[in-house]
């Protein structure tokens, strides 16, 4: 499209982007070339701010800028429960019902191992310290409802059970084969309720 | 999602896409995060290179990083003919059919009122000197064939033909209510030959 390296190497770059094709990405750059330019110096300079200030917090592994993040610093969330999603998305689904006290672990994925992910890239070593602090009395699993959601909170469970901890799943309110992140805020609310 | 202003920044900027919602740009931001860090990085420079370079093309307003693109450079295309269209995307898909060999005009948008997008911000006053110029004996109108494309060419046609030069238009093999950029070259390649 064109004759400019710049506007080439921008729709390249923009297709790394999760489900942006060619024909995206070029309308992307068009866009912002042609109608957009200081939306796109916006989103340069978001992109290199958040690459460079966000971490993982230490505790729970979301998405933090301080070591430690809020949430985990809350005095007054409830210290004994754990609840165990996906993503940060999944974490503030999960947050915004208003039904859930306790803390978080995210596990930032979820095993999958035609993906090639394993125990080790969703921290579940650290999540099993986490678990076993003497302080945390039940792990509620809200990871999703498909079939890698459904065998990770199944690992999570074998290793976790036997170590005392009363282990839960969200009720089945959540329609199954959906990811928890589409699903309405009242369905979870419901789910967090009726846990087993 | 998760406290974080630098991943609120991001997901907002994101955002500025076109097409992209708020689900879209979180996940946008998380699989950058996560995922591709390298990506994201790419991805700033990409921009920030692009809007400082990136200008228009001072005989045929395409995308170019030079005062004048190397297409309207080229000493070996028909400068007699100037084919008409709306966007840089437009041109590549006219340019790999291969069928022409004249120079262009791109308009960079389309005629639409009801977007407030008047003659002045497509440049027609432009269009209408570089097509009087003496050189150029025919002008080709490949804007898209929607409704505004429609319009658009219509407008130009009235504007040129009084003036002693040969105005055609793509044959009708290209599917009406559909949009060049996603028509296959083959088709385009006809509607060159056939037109009118």
């Amino acid at each position: 499209m064109a004759d400019s390296h710049a506007l080439e190497a921008l729709i390249q770059a923009l297709r790394r982007l999760p489900g942006v094709g060619v024909k995206s990405a070029s309308r992307m750059a068009f866009h912002l070339l042609q109608h957009d330019r200081d939306g796109a110096r916006t989103l340069a300079q978001a992109l290199a701010q958040a690459t460079d200030a966000v971490h993982h917090c230490e505790r729970c592994h979301t998405f933090t800028e301080a070591p430690v993040c809020s949430t985990c610093l809350d005095k007054r969330r409830d210290t004994t429960r754990l609840c165990v999603v996906e993503t940060p998305a999944d974490q503030s689904a999960v947050e915004r019902t208003g039904a859930y006290q306790g803390l978080y672990f995210v596990l930032m994925g979820k095993l999958s191992p035609l993906d090639g992910i394993g125990p080790r890239d969703i921290g579940l070593q650290h999540l099993f310290q986490r678990a076993c602090d003497g302080v945390v009395r039940e792990v509620i699993l809200a990871t999703n409802f498909t079939a890698e959601g459904e065998a990770t909170a199944h690992v999570i469970s074998e290793y976790l059970r036997p170590r005392g901890l009363t282990i839960t799943r969200l009720a089945r309110g959540v329609p199954v084969g959906s990811e928890l992140e589409y699903v309405d805020l009242g369905t979870i609310a419901h789910a967090l309720v009726d846990r087993r």
